[in-house]
């Protein structure tokens, strides 16, 4: 069965509280998911409310179920609120249509993830998570 | 039990992709559903997120929920969001009301099925619908 | 995107609609998932009834879901009822646990998708899917 | 907020994952609840099936919500299955009642969180949380 590398995904995570740590960000939640929208690894830093599980999933899934960053993302949720909340309707209710969701691409380019980070203001949140998909030697795309 | 033919599903789809090949747009997903909003046939292309099953067929279903070609449903969802919810809601969270949803016509002008394109651009999507749709001999109206 | 090729996916769809017309069964859904329960292409043959798209996916899921051919899934739910009705629930009430959902093997033994058949009696389905899968140069393992 | 620590849930998975490896367990998810039954940290093995997530955190999640260890959640749900499925539909269906779901509990006996595994057998998912319950220096309660 073919998912994201556990290894990758955890380097992301570490990288990523790096580089919250060096901005001095209020505590996040991490999550990596694998180009099917599933869960490959998630931490929750102490401190962070409890729903940034499912709000760091949810950025991540929204970007990989419509093949778009997050940034481009929330563009469309203001442009056709109408469309994203189709979306998030036949998705069962899983997406977080905002800023901090990231794909990860290979360096061919290919879709391979995503990552999304919860917790701190949404340009934050996104600045930590290119961070950690830099600091795995992967390509981050966040719209 | 009458359900749109499989045969004239799978004539459309391959028209969808003849057209889409001919525009040079990214990997689609296509859906037709019979009168009933149930699926007759699906395909992905290589490359497409993994949410376009949803979403083509949430188009269609939209349009034969209401009767309308997605281009009028999507004008109602702009100018009506809380009708547009509620007729979401009603559905079970199964309707995508944006363009690219076309109503299948027979020549005396009877709905008999839909398709859905998610994948390119709206219009793009509506565009490969309409094409396969007319060249399986049959009238699509796209609202 | 990494996913289940599309040409393989029909392949194996018209090796089994081949299976079934050689058999004399009653008409098929079939549906051919990726890894990621993921719906790749789906065929629903005249005089189908409509609830077969989500039983021939929903048996594909559930041998996706937890890694096992649909003939174990469904003496798992047998033996111990309680789990199969909460791995039901987590996914999202996605699940068919019976026989009819063949898991797609490469050449190396990896899960490289699913596939799930429903329309006739369950092991007429199974064997539906088996051939399909095996038309496609592919292995079959349905538990 | 109170929560269980990040550093000792990573602590349980890496314990819980050599106890696998000297196992020869097959790959597992391994989600670490906090006492609110929200996620603190999970990981999921290369070659885990897609919803080892939910399977994981729903044995822990069971666990909790009963505040019983999953060897007596399981026996609970085959004496009394109405009583499960009451309790998962109240807990909107997040509940895995099976063994593999396993109370942590610090020196003074007080519940404080809960390891779920998934991916062998439950037998072996259970002592694969037990591991790493106790090489993080807290007392494992499996029920």
């Amino acid at each position: 069965m073919t998912s994201f590398p556990l290894d990758q995904a955890n380097r992301i995570i570490e990288g990523a509280f790096a580089k919250a740590a060096a901005l001095g960000l209020k505590p996040l939640g991490v999550s990596v998911l694998d180009t099917g929208g599933h869960l490959v690894a998630f931490q929750r830093q102490d401190g962070a409310s409890f729903l940034r599980p499912q709000m760091s999933s949810g950025k991540a899934y929204a970007a990989l179920a419509v093949g778009m960053g997050g940034r481009r993302v929330e563009a469309v949720a203001k442009e056709r609120p109408h469309l994203t909340a189709g979306v998030s309707d036949l998705s069962g209710g899983r997406i977080l249509p905002v800023v901090g969701g990231v794909l990860i691409r290979d360096g061919s380019g290919t879709v391979i993830g995503a990552v999304g980070i919860s917790g701190d203001t949404s340009d934050n949140d996104e600045a930590a998570a290119i961070a950690g998909i830099e600091a795995a030697g992967l390509v981050a795309d966040a719209g």
